[in-house]
């Protein structure tokens, strides 16, 4: 008998298939949470009988549209070792192979992102793809400058975002806020969480989705409280910013959203609530 | 590639596996609700960005514990056509054979709860199980003076039930409130929607679950309006006592529960909302 869950979710999105990859999830403390104090988080997390402290998923999504296979974002490998990584089982499992894989559209440079492009000896994971991200993120972290004027805490990111990338030289395609890299499929900078951290809208049909990448790392927190920032937000203001700016968009709009650290399987609507705002997953339904 | 989402989703009580089977799901009307104006379950469906008309999903639950099967209802096997009596499947994926089920724990004797109890030849579909129920149920559903005195659209329930229980003749247990039937599971009556609907409140360990049956049948309705009541309720009124109750145990002691219609994977907490509840789905995690 299977004792576990699969982490695999599909989602069509017009003539698009939208898979959740569930990654794995870690610990995370009260303590990486800056603007709202540790008793408020906590209490908010209790309220939604969420754990203490508090876990963040990983998950990475898939999008097949007429037989070919785009990954946004690709996890973290073997990076953070064996209880992560999962996505490489559910490729497997939903029959794609690493070569199957046409283009990846990363939403940032950090690890549980961008690590699964590479294998366990640093070589391409992905031997045909393109990867896709915005200009500012390698800017960024390719920068010998930035890396050497960093904290020590800060350095292994930069290492990471080096590592990953490097394997891909020459099939690097570095854009700008709003370019549509794949039909229906465009980028929404939202900077802050990194320099380049990109949300990826997919258009198709009457139907659209933003996969907004690390907008929400908390959601017990980061709802009702959208003040609170992460300790691995480069710039918490900006941040802070593009994280208003995307709830009020998908409250406003009624736009779905998907992240990379909210429940999986990741999908939902944006709601105001009270003062700040609600996640309202949306309800499980077969795919097909 | 899988198109399709699997439905089956184990959580773990104590030393029991607690794993929801989706049977599959059909439209609802607001028409069905009374005690709640139409418009304004409408306006609480979209605020939650469901369908309009809303849906209502079907599960029923595997217990699995010391290597042995218990099932707590049955789903609707082949009664309600090809889309539904996906439990069956999912216990094939599982590896598990209607004859390795020891017992059916019955919430109710409506045709999604047991008519999965029999094959398409009326045959006993698990020839080794049990079906325990609270004896109000077969008292009402098999007197052939309720069945006489019966509107027309009330007659086939009581066809349902009859067929349904009828080839287990001999092994079928009574129940009242309150008993244990297996270590750590025991009866909770909670009368309205049938005579002898029952939860099944299962205790292992430090953890506790109450698969509460049909106390609600649309989420997005009857926890931030617990009065609304459904056309298909018996005793409309014992049926909102009964809910009352359940709600309040669930959100006074912060128990965890399950139901046959809440939204898949089904586990969550009640939460005081305002003058009504809110339900609280469990963030998702693997099992294991």
């Amino acid at each position: 008998m299977d004792t576990n869950n699969p982490g695999i979710h599909h989602r069509r999105v017009g003539e698009v298939m939208v898979t959740a990859l569930n990654d794995g999830a870690f610990e995370a403390s009260t303590a990486w949470v800056s603007g709202v104090a540790a008793e408020d988080c906590e209490a908010l997390l209790r309220k939604t009988f969420r754990a203490v402290p508090p876990r963040i998923t990983i998950s990475a999504f898939l999008l097949t549209v007429g037989g070919e296979h785009t990954l946004v974002d690709a996890g973290c490998g073997t990076a953070m070792g064996a209880p992560f990584g999962k996505i490489r089982g559910h490729l497997a499992t939903l029959g794609v192979a690493p070569a199957d894989i046409r283009r990846v559209l990363v939403t940032h440079a950090h690890i549980d992102h961008v690590c699964g492009l590479i294998d366990a000896e640093g070589q391409a994971y992905f031997p045909n793809a393109e990867v896709v991200l915005h200009a500012a993120e390698p800017a960024y972290w390719l920068d010998p400058a930035n890396e050497a004027a960093a904290s020590e805490g800060e350095k292994s990111g930069f290492h990471d975002a080096r590592i990953s990338l490097a394997p891909y030289a020459g099939r690097i395609r570095t854009i700008a806020d709003g370019a549509v890299v794949m039909p229906g499929v465009s980028a929404m900078h939202l900077p802050g969480h990194t320099p380049g951290h990109t949300g990826w809208k997919i258009e198709s049909g009457a139907e659209s989705l933003l996969i907004w990448g690390d907008v929400v790392h908390l959601p017990g927190i980061q709802f009702p409280r959208p003040e609170a920032a992460m300790a691995f937000d480069k710039d918490v203001e900006t941040g802070r910013l593009s994280r208003a700016r995307a709830f009020a968009l998908a409250a406003g709009t009624g736009l779905l959203v998907a992240g990379m650290h909210l429940d999986f399987p990741c999908f939902g609507h944006v709601a105001r609530d009270g003062g700040g705002y609600a996640f309202v997953p949306e309800v499980w339904a077969p795919a097909a």
